[in-house]
C-alpha cells in the first residue's frame, strides 16, 4: 500500500537543504547574461534605434534589435500542437516586435559578458517611437478608432467570439411566471506570483539549441522554440529542472525562444537571460480581467427556469491562451447550475495595450465562479431562500452530460462538502445570528460553491507516457514526463508506481528533471491533469513492468506466472504469500544470468479520452471594522471532493497554497496602470501579495468519492481551491453589512467607499 | 545506406570546436577538491598517521586516513558481476590501506576548498611506517621469505594459476623425429597514457550517491562503488560524459569509490577527485609484464607437431583483471596456430610490489603474440623455411572450433590480409634482397601475424541493451548503454540504427552521456565488443522500432503494414517505392492525432552466446643504424580482417592510433623502478610515449570478409591492431642483424649493449 499514505515528499529533503538543484544553480560560471530592453509606450511603431553608444559598452557581446529577427510569428501557448491549422494556437509573436502592443514590450537585447554590463549598455540604446493612444479596456479597444488596431487581422481587435446556447433563450424568457435577476460583476487582473522568476539558459550542442528552463511544459516548449527559430523539432532540447511554482505562467513559452534565438546570435556560445520581478509581472502572464453580466430567470419556489452570461474578457496584448480562458468559463457557467429550460452564453476576448492574459490557476473559473456565486446569493437574498438548499437545487447531479463535450460527472461529493463546510463553521447557528446587525463591528459568513473539469478532453488532446527501469538492486527508475513544478507531482506518481508493482516506496527513485532527448512524451503540469492522466501512464507501465518482473520470476522459479504476484519488494506465491525471490536477488539474475539475461524495462504511453468533475465549497466568517473598511478572516474552510487522494498531507498543501492564493484574489491584489497603460505597482511591495502574516488559519477538509473513470479514483485537485474562496468571502460581507461588493478585489479603500455611499458610515 | 560508408563522426565539430563537455567541465564551481596521500615504501604497514598539522591548513575541511575507512574489501575489474561468487572478481582492496603494497599506495585523503590547501595539508601529514624489502619480480615473490605475503589469504603471492592441455603433451614429445625449439621472451610494463587523467566528482543528492566520471563502464562503476560503500547499487548513479581515452585503464574502477566516500564524509557535498599525471601513472593500472618461455616441436616440413607455453605475469600489487588476462593470452597462443598432437600451457599470475597491472588494449595477447611471432620467426630461419609459408601452414583455419570455449572461427581472411601486406611492403624482392647484410647501415623487413576474439563470451556475460525515441519532427534519439570514448562508437551507432530503421544518419540524434538511471544497461566498452555485441542491440531495437513506425503509418494509411517500407526518412510502397508519408508528417500524427496518439519508442537488450575471431598482420621494413643503435621505420602497414567495417574511415584511425601504440611498445615505453620498487620515469618526458615526430607514415589496409555472426557481418577491431607491430619490427631487425630481440621495448641502449656482445660494433 502506498496511494493514500501521506507520505513524506520524495524531493523533501533536497529542497529542505537548499540542495535541489533549480535552472540557475545549473547554468555554466562562463554563461553570457542578456537582458531585453522593453518599450516606454504602450502602442505604436519603434522608427528607429540607435545602439551605437552601447556597444561600446566594455563587456557587450552582442545587441539585437526588433529590425534584426526573422519576421515570421510564432504562438507561446502550452497547448498539444494540432495538425488541423484552424486549432493550432494564435501565432502572433515575433522575438522582438516593432509593432509596440504594451507598455514593456520587447524591441531589443543585449548580451553581455555580465549583468552589469549588460545594464549599462540598455540604458544607452536610444529608440525613437511612433506613439498611439493606448487602449485599455475591451470597449475601447472594440470601438477603437483613434489607433490601428493591435493586431492587423483583428481589425475589431476582437480576439475570439465564444458562445453556445442550450434549450431555446429567446422562448424561455417568454415565460410568466418567471422573477428576474440581473447582475454586473468585473474581476481584477492579477498576477502568479512564483518565487522562482522566468529564467532559462540556451547553449548550442552538435549544432542543437539546448535549453535549460524553468518551465511546466518542457515538450511543448520543445515545439514552440523550433517554430520561433524555424528549426525542425528534434533540432531543440529543452531540459527542465526542478521549479520554484508555475501556476499557468509558465505554462505559456515566455523568453525562452529569445534566449536560444540569442545564444544563436553569439555563435552557440551559453547565454542566460533571468527576468527581473518587475518584467515577470509586466511582461510574462497575468489572469484575466473579465467583465460578466449574468441575467437569471427564476420560479418563486428557486428552480432556475433560465440563465444567460455575457463576457468580456481582457486579452492584453498577444492571444497567448485568450480565446481558451474565456470559453472555459463559460463551460464553468454551464456546469456548476442546470436549469429548467435555457442557458445561453456570449463571451468575447478582445486585444488590448495591456500586458498579455494567460494560463493561471483555474483558467476562467475563479472568474466566473466570483459572479455566479455573488449573483446565485444576491437571488437567495431577493427571494428569502435559504442560499445553501437554493444552490443545491439546482447545482449539478451525478450522471450530468455534458451536451457540447460529451464529458459525465461520473462522482459528486457535493452535497457531502457542503454539510461538512456548514458543520465546520456553524452555519446553522451563525448565518441567522448575523442576521441585521447594527453597530461598527460586524461579523457575517458566506459561502460558495464550484465545480471544476480534470484535464482538457475534449477541447484538446490528452496524452502520457511513463518509463520504468530496474536497477541492479531490485529497485526502480521511473521515468516521467510530466513536471514537478512543486505541487508534489513526483511524490504521487511514486506512490502509484509502488502501489501497482507491489514496491515499498522507497524502492522506487523518481528521475525529477525532464530532458526532452529521452524523457518520455507529456504535455506537462496544466489543467489539474497530471495525477489524472499522467497517472494513468504511471499505471498502465508499473502494470507492464510487474508483468515483466513476473515473467522473469516464472522463468527463475519454473513456476507458471499466473501463481506470482509482488508485495513488499518480494516475488511471493499468490495463493500462500510465501516469499519465494526477494527484488534484490531477481535483479542480479535478470542483469548477470549467463543463461538467460534480460534488461527489464517498461515504457507505454496512454491517450485519455475522458473527463471528470471535481466539486468543493468554502464557507468563511469574517468580521469587518466599518469605520477602517477591514475585513477579518475570523475562520474559512475549504472541503474538497476530489475523488481519491493519492496523499492527503500534499493534497491538503495544496489546498492552503491555493485558498491563500484565493484570498489575496478576494481582498487586496491587483495590477495597477496608468492612463498610458504604464504598470504602477509591478513589484511585490505595491502589488499586495498576502504574506504569511496576512494569512489567517486555512481549515481543509475532503470528501473522497471514487471516481470510476480515475487511475485511482482520483480526479483534480490543484487548482480548484483557489475558485470559492473570493465569493464566500463577498457573500460573508454581503451579510455583514447587506452590502453588495461585485467588483475584486475588495479592498478597504472601495469597502470605505461603498459605505460610505450607502451611509453606513 | 548508412553502415560502410565514412560518414564524419557524429562528435567531430563539437570536440574540435573544443566545446565538447569532459568531466572537469561539468564539475561545479563550488567543488570541494581531494588529494590522496600515497606511501613512500613499496611494501609494509602504515604504523601511525599524524594530521593535526596539516588540519589546521586554511581551507582543509576533511582529512581521513587508513585506520577511518570500512574493513570490508572490493574488487575493481570492470566485468559483469557475478552471481557465482566463484566467478567474482577478487575483492582485495579497501578505500585506504593500512597494508602498503606499492610505492604509492593509497593511506590517506585530504579535502579541501582548493587544490592548493588540499597539497599543502597532505605534505603536512606525517606518516610513520614498518617497512618490508619490497618483492619487485614474480620469481622473487613466489619464493619470497623476508616478507609476509602481499596479500594474506596468498601465502606463496601466487593469484592464479591458468593452464590447459589439448593432447597429450608428454606422449606427444616422445616423438623421434621431432626438431625442438625453445626460445624466452619478456615484455615490459607499460602505461595507458590516455590524455585525460582518471578524474571524477561525487555528491549526494536525496540521500544518493551521484558519481561523475570519466569511465568505460557506467553500469559497472555503479555496482562496485556501492560495493565499495556498502549501500545497494541503485543508492548509487554514475554519469559518464565524453571522455578522453581509456584504453582499459578506464575499465577498471579506480578512485570513484573513495571519491564517493569522501563526499560522504562531508555530508554529501560535491568534491572532485583528480589525478595528476604521476599518480595515472603509478596508482592506475598499467600492462602486465609477462615473462614467455616456448618449447615447439616441428617436422622438417615445417608442420607443428607439439607446443608448451610458460608464462609468469606480474600482478603488481592488486588483483584486478591479472588473472584473466595471462589466461587470456595462453587462450590466444592456443588459438593463432594449430598443432598435429599436443600443446600445453602453464601460466601463474604472481602479486609483486608493483603498480596494479590491469586491463590493457589487447588484453595479454600483444605480450604473447610477441613471444609467439618472434619464435615462429626463429623456427622458420633456423629451418630455413619461408617464415610465412611456415605461419600459414599453421595458422588457424576458417571453421576452427575451440575445444574448450566452443567458440567457433566463422570468417578469415588472414591469408588475404598476408597477401595484400606482401605485396605493400614487396616481401618478394626484399626480404631475399636483405639476407646477409653488412655494413654499418643495415635494413630488414618482418612481419607477425595475430588473431583476436570478438568480447568476452563465453568466459564472461554477453548482454547490452538500446531504446528510441520518436521525435515530434520524426527524428530519432538513440539512447546506448554501450559507451563512446573516443573510439567513435557513438556514430557508428548512429549509422546501424540509420541503415536498420532507414533514415538518414542526420535523423538519428544520439545520446551521448551515459547516465546510469535512466540508460539502457550496457556492460561497456572492453574486449573490442561494443559494434559487436551493442550493435546487436541497436540492430535489434532499431527493428523494433521501425516495426512500430510501420504499424502506426499502416493505422494512418488504411493499408497492410507488410505493404510499408522506410527509405530517407520516407515511408514508402514496398513495392513501388512511392512515398506515402514523410516521417516528419507521421511523428506530427502520432504525437497529436485526436483518434489515436501513441509515443513511439522501442527498448530491447540482448544476450550475446556467440564470438567470433578476428585476424591480421604487421608488415614493417627498417633500417638500423650500428653505431647509433638507432631503428628507423622505413615503411610499416597493418592489414586487418575485422570482418565488414561499419565506418571504413574510422576503422582507419582506430588502427593508426593502436600502431603508434604498438610501436611506442616495440621500442621506447617502459616503466621503470628502482630496487625500493619507487617509480622512476612516471611522467610524459621521461617515460618516452612516442609523438608525433617519432611516428611513420602508418599504412592500413582491410579485407572485408563478412561474418555470419556479427549484427552486420563486423567483428573486433578496437584492440587488435596494437597487437602483431612489436614482433614484425623485432623480426625485422632480426633479418637486419642476425641478432635476435627477445625482450620489449628494443631501446638504443639494449640494442648497443647486444651488438656490443655480438661484435657487430
Amino acid at each position: 500500500m502506498s496511494v493514500g499514505e501521506s507520505v513524506k515528499r520524495v524531493d523533501a529533503y533536497e529542497k529542505v537543504t537548499g540542495r535541489a538543484k533549480y535552472t540557475d544553480d545549473l547554468c555554466p560560471r562562463t554563461a553570457l547574461v542578456a537582458k531585453v530592453l522593453h518599450s516606454t509606450i504602450a502602442s505604436g511603431y519603434v522608427k528607429s534605434i540607435e545602439i551605437e553608444e552601447a556597444l561600446k559598452v566594455k563587456g557587450v557581446v552582442k545587441i539585437v534589435t526588433c529590425f534584426d529577427v526573422p519576421s515570421h510569428t510564432f504562438p507561446t501557448a502550452g497547448h498539444p500542437w494540432s495538425t488541423d491549422s484552424s486549432h493550432q494556437d494564435v501565432a502572433d509573436r515575433r522575438l522582438l516586435n516593432t509593432h509596440i502592443r504594451y507598455y514593456g514590450d520587447d524591441i531589443a537585447a543585449v548580451v553581455a559578458e555580465d549583468e552589469v554590463a549588460a545594464s549599462r549598455a540598455l540604458r544607452l540604446i536610444k529608440v525613437e517611437y511612433e506613439a498611439f493612444t493606448p487602449l485599455l479596456t475591451p470597449n475601447e479597444a472594440m470601438h477603437a478608432t483613434s489607433a490601428p488596431p493591435i493586431h492587423e487581422n483583428y481589425p475589431d481587435n476582437i480576439l475570439c467570439h465564444s458562445d453556445f446556447e442550450i434549450g431555446h433563450y429567446e422562448e424561455a424568457i417568454k415565460d410568466p411566471d418567471l422573477i428576474w435577476f440581473e447582475g454586473e460583476y468585473d474581476t481584477q487582473m492579477v498576477q502568479h506570483c512564483h518565487i522562482e522568476p522566468a529564467v532559462s539558459f540556451a547553449y548550442e550542442d552538435n549544432h542543437r539549441m539546448i535549453v535549460v528552463s524553468s518551465t511546466q511544459i518542457p515538450h511543448i516548449m520543445r515545439r514552440v522554440i523550433a517554430q520561433a527559430l524555424g528549426v525542425p523539432f528534434g533540432q531543440v532540447r529543452v531540459i527542465k529542472p526542478y521549479i520554484g511554482g508555475g501556476f499557468g505562467n509558465k505554462q505559456d513559452v515566455l523568453y525562452e525562444p529569445l534566449n536560444a534565438f540569442l545564444s544563436k546570435q553569439v555563435g552557440g556560445k551559453c547565454v542566460k537571460l533571468e527576468l527581473s520581478r518587475e518584467e515577470v509581472f509586466t511582461c510574462t502572464r497575468t489572469r484575466h480581467s473579465v467583465q460578466i453580466k449574468l441575467k437569471t430567470g427564476v420560479r418563486a419556489d428557486g428552480r432556475i427556469v433560465t440563465r444567460k452570461i455575457e463576457a468580456l474578457a481582457n486579452q492584453g496584448a498577444y492571444a497567448s491562451h485568450g480565446h481558451a480562458i474565456v470559453s472555459n468559463a463559460i463551460t464553468g457557467f454551464r456546469h456548476i447550475y442546470q436549469q429548467e429550460k435555457a442557458v445561453k452564453a456570449d463571451a468575447y476576448t478582445v486585444f488590448t495595450n495591456l500586458p498579455c492574459g494567460g494560463a493561471m490557476r483555474g483558467y476562467g473559473i475563479p472568474q466566473v465562479t466570483f459572479a455566479c456565486e455573488s449573483h446565485m446569493q444576491d437571488i437567495a437574498e431577493a427571494l428569502h431562500l435559504d442560499p445553501i438548499a437554493f444552490r443545491m437545487q439546482n447545482a449539478m447531479q451525478l450522471g450530468y452530460k455534458d451536451p457540447f463535450l460529451g464529458i459525465t460527472c461520473y462522482s459528486s461529493g457535493l452535497k457531502e462538502c457542503v454539510e461538512k463546510g456548514m458543520e465546520y463553521i456553524h452555519w446553522h447557528e451563525k448565518y441567522p445570528a448575523y442576521q441585521d446587525q447594527t453597530g461598527p463591528i460586524r461579523k457575517g459568513v458566506g459561502m460558495g460553491i464550484f465545480s471544476y473539469k480534470t484535464g482538457v478532453y475534449p477541447i484538446s488532446l490528452e496524452t502520457a507516457s511513463a518509463r520504468l527501469v530496474l536497477n541492479q538492486d531490485g529497485s526502480a527508475q521511473l521515468q516521467m514526463g510530466a513536471t514537478e513544478i512543486g505541487q508534489g507531482a513526483d511524490t504521487v506518481f511514486s506512490q502509484m508506481a509502488a502501489e501497482t508493482i507491489g514496491f515499498t516506496l522507497d524502492q522506487i527513485h523518481i528521475v525529477s528533471t525532464q530532458d526532452t532527448d529521452i524523457s518520455p512524451f507529456d504535455t506537462g503540469a496544466y489543467a489539474s491533469r497530471q495525477t489524472y492522466v499522467s497517472g494513468m501512464a504511471v499505471k498502465k507501465t508499473a502494470a507492464l513492468f510487474k508483468e515483466r518482473l513476473l515473467s522473469y520470476a516464472a522463468y527463475l522459479l519454473k513456476v507458471p506466472e499466473s501463481t506470482l504476484d509482488i508485495q513488499n519488494n518480494e516475488i511471493i506465491n499468490s495463493v500462500t504469500k510465501d516469499c519465494l525471490i526477494t527484488l534484490p536477488a531477481l535483479a542480479l539474475e535478470a542483469f548477470y544470468n549467463l543463461d538467460y539475461a534480460s534488461h527489464i524495462t517498461a515504457e507505454s504511453s496512454v491517450q485519455c479520452k475522458n473527463n471528470t468533475i471535481s466539486f468543493g465549497v468554502c464557507f468563511a466568517e469574517i468580521e469587518v471594522d466599518l469605520a477602517l473598511g477591514r475585513i477579518k478572516i475570523l475562520d474559512i474552510i475549504n472541503v474538497h471532493d476530489s475523488g481519491v487522494l493519492i496523499n492527503p498531507q500534499l493534497a491538503k498543501a495544496q489546498v492552503h497554497g491555493s485558498m491563500s492564493m484565493g484570498l489575496g484574489y478576494a481582498l487586496s491584489e491587483q495590477l495597477l496602470f496608468d492612463a498610458k497603460g504604464k504598470p504602477l505597482n509591478p513589484n511585490l511591495l505595491d502589488y499586495k501579495l498576502p504574506t504569511s502574516m496576512d494569512t489567517p488559519d486555512l481549515a481543509v477538509d475532503f470528501v473522497e468519492t471514487v471516481d470510476p473513470s480515475g487511475p485511482y479514483g482520483n480526479k483534480s485537485l490543484g487548482e480548484p481551491p483557489a475558485i470559492p474562496v473570493a465569493p464566500a468571502i463577498r457573500n460573508a460581507l454581503l451579510q455583514a453589512t447587506g452590502i453588495a461588493f461585485n467588483s475584486l478585489p475588495i479592498t478597504p479603500h472601495k469597502i470605505i467607499e461603498k459605505f460610505k455611499e450607502n451611509g453606513l458610515i
